[in-house]
């Protein structure tokens, strides 16, 4: 049939077309059905919207992503005719009956997911039988290599390759920072690609990014990695592994991750990039991803057979992650403490203890030494760690030359003081990272918390807990009201709720 | 944050806008999280799309749903802030760790598919989680009753409500032609709500609305039913539950039907109308949605119980299945086949006996008589079932005095013969079906199957095997190629399929 185009300025993501009802009822289409839209000798094949009322008949709604790859103008006639869904869609339906996918099977749908091949229906569809069907070994294996070949990748002609990944859910977790410039100042390459937050109060490609450009291409990477050993990139920038990005944009307002998913997403980033040995860092506890150790073990064993599977080298940390990493949480703040621990060689056990620690990790991988943690430190301790830091943010278009005090913070700031004497029994990792979102972090680069109190020590009255910092009043505002209503720095003695909550006269 | 709309001229069946990254970052939300949309007083909760690079900063893509609701024209200012996810998101995450659901909280999420409070993804979690996860029978009634209580009803003051419902599969299912006057003949009130064809050639609104109106509102349903006994309508045209239509749009893309959720939405219907006494038509064998008896038996049982639960009188008719019901497929076939056999009270004893049958186990259900079959044999026999449906087509705005020869069929014909002679071993449901599909039905009504020679006739070399009929030459070409390729009518002998398919030189 033919029709007319109306351009719908907008891109939804995926090849999608509104139809007049009756015009889809000539095609024979239904909503969900797909049709092949022809323009001058090019097609692609797009999902169905029925639009109520507001397509005319003879009218084809054609959202940009269509009229973009068709060269379609408003007006512009275009062939239509109804073509079966992809056939992913029946493979999807073949999981949620309890089969088992083949390597081929698993291949297709990645590629439909590439290509936005997928309606959001079918996308969900199939994140969800991974997660509820679930998927043995060989199909994560197989799923992890086709999210590799379906991407771009980098190899390096010479030198070790290493990476080190967090499955996340700790805040204030900088520890990146630090160890790829203690990693790459013992002569491995570390090209780390990172995430930014999406219900965190920033990533580290959010915390590197107050120092140097992060949104770098795969051959940026690949070069600056070349030149001076390590980086710390936005992997969202590149096109490495870009079937993990679209599942996310399901999981994500779920609140879902499931296991085949999250194994395969980690494991094809670290061999795109031709790692031969990761270190994977797994924080467990109260207000973690996983509540324990156990837990934790189970999930680090997953990591090593599918990284046996692939021919990559994994050890896993298992960290505390039931208060935060260091004492800051937000971009600005983040980076500072980095950067300032490395220039004072002493700060925050936590971080520094953990960063050395997996630094080290990674050395005793690679064959370095059989005393991984002793060599970091060494590297650290004499200053290589910062040296090699400044040479990376120079190489991602930094100022080399900066120093942690040069960090701007937000200027509106608030200090909560504990009204209580008592050693600090808890710091709510939720909370911290609720009131830093609220005071504008990671948007705000200089909004977020600093904690001067942590587990186990000791507060008098009217000593501070907390320091809340933002760019915007309104915005401070709004995160000091959380804060006071939400203690996110538990004292001993203080009282934590009262039922009923009613105040004497 | 202070917007101005950018109108996108389209309804997407719920409540979504579009905005640029950087001002979604500054609100602090991502794809599908959702905003408050204020104007004037007025506010609405929306769910995020994240437009890449067509809104301009300051900009806000409204789509036309939102746009009509708050009366939003282009240009138009409105405030837009962060709002939490409808906590029916939380409850289907809930469902996808394998709880149950409360009452209440199926309310909740019934509430919220019903005012399109939900996004497509969270859709198919909550369809998807009832298909894998699956519910118990107390879940299963509150669904329904949330179903019921969601939209219209009906309540007649006097009278025996009844129903009959099919759960599909079968093509040439038009039993209900008969059956709903047949019923009506006898005093009892049966205001039959049925669907359009989605996959099928003709769903039984379809095949009414070649005689007579089909697009009735709840009052006039009621109306009509209290004047003549009965009506058969297309249920889309009302608000009865709701919650089913938007239920389906994800069920139909995935081909699946969870349990829950079919005996839910049929049930829902019932019970809206006020029906005391349902009779359900299973059809079963090759080919059929269920593949035997015993299959057929469980999920009677299953209607049988929920219908104790509601207060509802069930029977089930569990019926054959295998192959087309009487000997025509499509709109204008069906309608005639139905009207011809009332005229000639003999003709298909498959359409003929299967409709007195369930006719008679209404009368039976109902208390009018212990030998219900025999009772509907005479109401048929005595002209009343035709006297009857003319009443119906003549209230519903039809003619009342249309005799079948009145009936248009499609102009264009071809006839397949048969090249051998023998028995018919198989009537094959899915072939008739895409046939019909692609000669034209549902959408052109005199477009179908007529099928000459059902299972277990004989047949000779040149006799007719089915006739297709279609309006439009090209879709007859269509329909002709396939059938060729693909017979639907299997003769005994034929050879039917050959590998390796070579020809002799």
């Amino acid at each position: 049939m033919k029709l007319t185009a109306t351009i719908l300025p907008i891109k939804v993501g995926r090849y999608s077309v509104a139809l007049n009802k009756e015009d889809a009822a000539e095609i024979g289409v239904v909503e969900g059905d797909r049709v092949r839209i022809a323009r001058r000798g090019r097609s692609v094949s797009a999902s169905v919207q029925i639009a109520t009322g507001l397509i005319a008949r003879g009218k084809i709604g054609v959202y940009q992503d269509v009229a973009e790859e068709l060269e379609i103008g408003e007006g512009g006639e275009v062939e239509v005719y109804p073509v079966s869904r992809p056939v992913s869609v029946e493979l999807i339906r073949k999981k949620l009956e309890g089969k088992k996918f083949t390597r081929d099977e698993l291949r297709e749908i990645i590629e439909d997911i590439v290509e936005n091949n997928l309606t959001e229906v079918e996308l969900t569809a199939f994140v969800l039988a991974n997660y509820l069907v679930g998927m043995d070994f060989d199909e994560i294996e197989w799923m992890t290599r086709a999210m590799i070949d379906t991407g771009e990748t980098i190899e390096f002609d010479k030198g070790i390759v290493v990476d080190k990944h967090s499955i996340g859910g700790v805040p204030g977790n900088k520890v990146s920072l630090i160890i790829v410039p203690t990693v790459a100042s013992a002569g491995l390459l570390i090209p780390k690609t990172a995430s930014r937050a999406i219900t965190s109060a920033s990533g580290t490609a959010d915390t590197m990014e107050v120092l140097a450009n992060v949104n770098l291409s795969v051959s940026e990477i690949k070069e600056i990695t070349e030149e001076v050993g390590g980086v710390i990139a936005w992997g969202g920038a590149t096109n490495i592994a870009p079937a993990d990005d679209r599942i996310i944009r399901v999981e994500y307002p779920l609140s879902i991750d499931p296991r085949p998913q999250l194994l395969a997403s980690v494991m094809a980033k670290k061999g795109a990039i031709g790692a031969r040995h990761v270190a994977i860092d797994i924080p467990v506890g109260n207000g973690a991803k996983l509540p324990n150790v156990a837990e934790g073990r189970k999930l680090a064993g997953e990591f090593v057979e599918l990284g046996r599977r692939l021919n990559l080298n994994v050890s896993c940390a298992i960290t505390n992650g039931s208060q935060p990493i260091g004492r800051t949480v937000g971009p600005a703040l983040e980076a500072r403490e980095a950067l300032k621990l490395m220039e004072d060689r002493q700060g925050s056990s936590s971080l520094l203890e953990k960063s050395l620690g997996i630094a080290g990790m990674i050395f005793e991988m690679a064959g370095l030494t059989s005393s991984g943690y002793e060599m970091a430190k060494e590297l650290f301790m004499n200053g290589k760690s910062l040296e090699k830091f400044r040479q990376i943010v120079e190489a991602q278009g930094g100022d080399g030359n900066v120093k942690s005090d040069d960090i701007r913070l937000g200027e509106e700031r608030y200090v909560i003081e504990s009204k209580f004497e008592g050693a600090v029994v808890d710091v709510i990792n939720s909370r911290i990272v609720k009131i830093a979102r609220l005071a504008g972090a990671p948007k705000d680069k200089g909004a977020g918390v600093y904690i001067h109190k942590k587990r186990g020590e000791v507060v008098k009255p009217g000593e501070p807990l907390i320091t809340i910092y933002a760019e915007k009043g309104w915005k401070l505002n709004n995160a000091v009201e959380f804060a006071v209503e939400n203690p996110p720095v538990i004292v001993s003695g203080m009282i934590l709720e009262r039922y009923p909550s009613f105040k004497y006269v």
